[in-house]
């Protein structure tokens, strides 16, 4: 069979398990992810040997420590896969709930029932973690899953699929709801992306670089999560305190999420209290500060080493690392032009005890998730009160912030008469 | 300019009076409503003369009567269009509203803000008054509009769009918050399409043809609105009344509407009895019958002319005529599997008096709209309460039935904390 035949038995196979999963209770779907989680703990030598293949291959390959633990899988890793799994199971089910029903004049009553996409396509990098959160939300959001992971990943990934299967075949459901893809072919994903007749929508879990090929390439609506390029804003009126301890947290409680601070706008009139405060802070943390002139000039000479000056290029920049771009600006309207021209429209933060400004910059901050007070730290699925995500997604259509099962669901329209016409 | 720099700068005008209209205030977005709403009244002689000039050329280009009647502008029209924009300015304003807010136990408080999309691009063909429809949705709902009408049209658009400019200025607004293109070029649309850094979403109006190549080719989210084959399932419990009354509203209240029925479905147990006596009515209306092999049997004999054996095609068709197909199903389940096979996910009733089979019947046709023992012809914004409609979503992904002011909104988080910092 080609590539193309494959992924065309792929998709048929998930449409059909779609039309039975939009309709499953969700006691059968619930008893299925932890039938999942039992079979991952029974199986754990199998998960543990698969996972060593692609662990050798990647050394020979001479992939990078980093990218190796991202691989990596061990028996605390299989305990948080299947507590994932039970936290999917304990979350309530979105689907049909029916919400704003209302009688409208010509007597119908209406509301919106919440109901599946159908078919989900998600394309992913090393972590192989990744197949069960995204076969754990799309089972319970009532959509089939068609999952294609990185070739680095393929036993790995193949072990955890056999442990997915067993749990769908123990729950009596179909065992096509949720599909591996077992070839490392790249033109599996061109297909995947390309087949608008079996797949709703696509998920991409990775990189940038991979997003915007998916993204350039596919003929089915994408949900993306490009990056988090985040900010925090000092304001004149910011309150030292809450300005210091959320500048802090926001850039190092995690260096490698998209969460996490990248610039720290100042304004002009509080950057000579409270830059260099905050500045002997994160040089605890080892952090490196790439400054503008104003912010250099009140850094440059206190401390010697870590602060060099920005480049045009810092602005955009999403460092995931103990980085930190820092400008000083006028007032709060340029740090929301600042913001709106060089953020991702991920997660933006202002520190202020003004109440006027605090309305303004919420209102004018195209981002995801706007933030007064608190840090960026903050965006996040379970923070957010959603549960497990599948992705925070920096679109404005169907979903945007933190994607959870809500996301991947979509909303009919129900009418209800007692033999109504419309004149 | 070439038709590239043009549509260029049109998206960049577009996108810097969209971070305008974000922040405008819903006063002053009434205010442009009406003072376009006078500037028509006052230009009445202005938009006849320039319909005149579009209808001259389609009758020397030899368009049919029906097409005609779709372009030509009357007094009446204007005055239709004028009070579209008097009740637009009368909805309530989505953007700004707060949703959902609650405290999590970290102590933040979250909630769900509902913002524009941004920049809309619309695509339609020969209707001038479509132009008023999308400038005021998309005005009201705080997006920047760029719209591109059918070149049959392109004076009466101009004029419309010179009314439109006028009430925008009166109102202190940027000119360039609705801008119609004005080269036929057929470039444009393939330039509109093209352009994810100036426009964040496509609505096509206008045939299936047009619609599906703009999908094929955007590489812009698209909102869709393919076709409306709509059907009325007459269940063995239907009640006779409800069953007959509605089976006719829904076929020919109108003719040329996406909400119209096209195909009806009998449950086998009471084709004989309800049959005839629909077949009857609908033939009072000079409505044609394509009928399965069971359907022919009841009728073939009784009604010599207007019923027909049906084709494979008929269960497709959206004929948006007074033709309607007509097919003996075995039981609910097999009606269910017929719609979502043949359907085009629109709109699609069930007349039945059974609680369980309401319920069923609810819960598995993947329509926007699903409906118990009520017309289809209810599918509609005004008649759902979401006033003027931009068009029927047959997607899934972000809107799904009638799309008006909250379909052209997204919603973004909002998180307000006391100095909260995540450990």
């Amino acid at each position: 069979m080609s590539v193309i035949e494959y992924m065309h038995t792929l998709g048929q196979q998930a449409r059909a398990a779609a039309a039975a999963l939009a309709q499953t209770p969700t006691a059968q779907k619930n008893a299925a992810l932890v039938a999942m989680a039992e079979a991952m703990d029974a199986a754990r030598p199998a998960l543990i040997a698969a996972n060593a293949k692609d662990l050798a291959a990647a050394e020979a390959n001479g992939l990078d420590a980093a990218m190796l633990d991202r691989l990596r899988i061990t028996d605390a890793g299989i305990d948080a896969m299947m507590e994932g799994l039970r936290q999917v199971a304990d979350l309530a089910d979105p689907v049909g709930e029916i919400t704003d029903m209302s009688y409208r004049p010509s007597g119908i009553q209406i509301g919106k029932m919440r109901v599946p996409l159908g078919v989900v396509g998600i394309i992913y990098e090393s972590r192989p973690n990744v197949t069960i959160d995204a076969a754990s939300l799309c089972l319970k959001s009532g959509n089939a899953a068609i999952l294609r992971g990185g070739s680095e990943a393929s036993h790995s990934n193949q072990a955890i699929a056999a442990c997915v299967t067993a749990g769908l075949q123990q729950a009596g459901l179909p065992e096509y709801a949720v599909q591996v893809v077992n070839t490392t072919d790249r033109e599996a994903v061109g297909q995947l992306i390309s087949m608008p007749e079996y797949v709703d929508v696509i998920v991409p879990r990775g990189g940038k670089g991979l997003i915007e090929r998916i993204s350039k390439d596919a003929r089915v609506p994408v949900i993306k999560h490009l990056d988090g390029n985040c900010h925090v804003y000092l304001d004149d009126e910011a309150d030292v305190t809450k300005a210091i301890n959320i500048s802090i947290n926001a850039k190092t409680r995690r260096y490698g999420v998209c969460n996490a601070m990248e610039t720290l706008l100042v304004s002009a009139s509080r950057a000579a209290e409270l830059l260099p405060e905050i500045a002997q802070h994160l040089q605890e943390f080892e952090v490196e500060l790439r400054v503008c002139e104003q912010a250099n000039a009140l850094l440059g000479k206190s401390s010697s080493a870590g602060v060099i000056a920005a480049s045009e290029d810092d602005w955009y920049a999403e460092y995931l690392a103990p980085i930190l771009a820092v400008k000083v600006v006028a007032d709060m309207q340029d740090a929301i032009n600042h913001i709106n021209k060089y953020g991702s429209h991920h997660t933006d933060a202002i520190v202020t005890e003004n109440y006027t400004k605090a309305r303004q910059f919420m209102s004018a901050v195209d981002s995801s998730s706007v933030m007064v007070n608190a840090s960026t730290g903050f965006a996040d699925g379970f923070e957010y009160g959603l549960g497990a995500e599948i992705g925070i997604s920096t679109d404005k259509i169907h979903a945007r912030g933190p994607v959870g099962l809500q996301g991947l669901t979509s909303q009919k329209y129900v009418v209800f008469g007692d033999g109504h016409t419309r004149p």
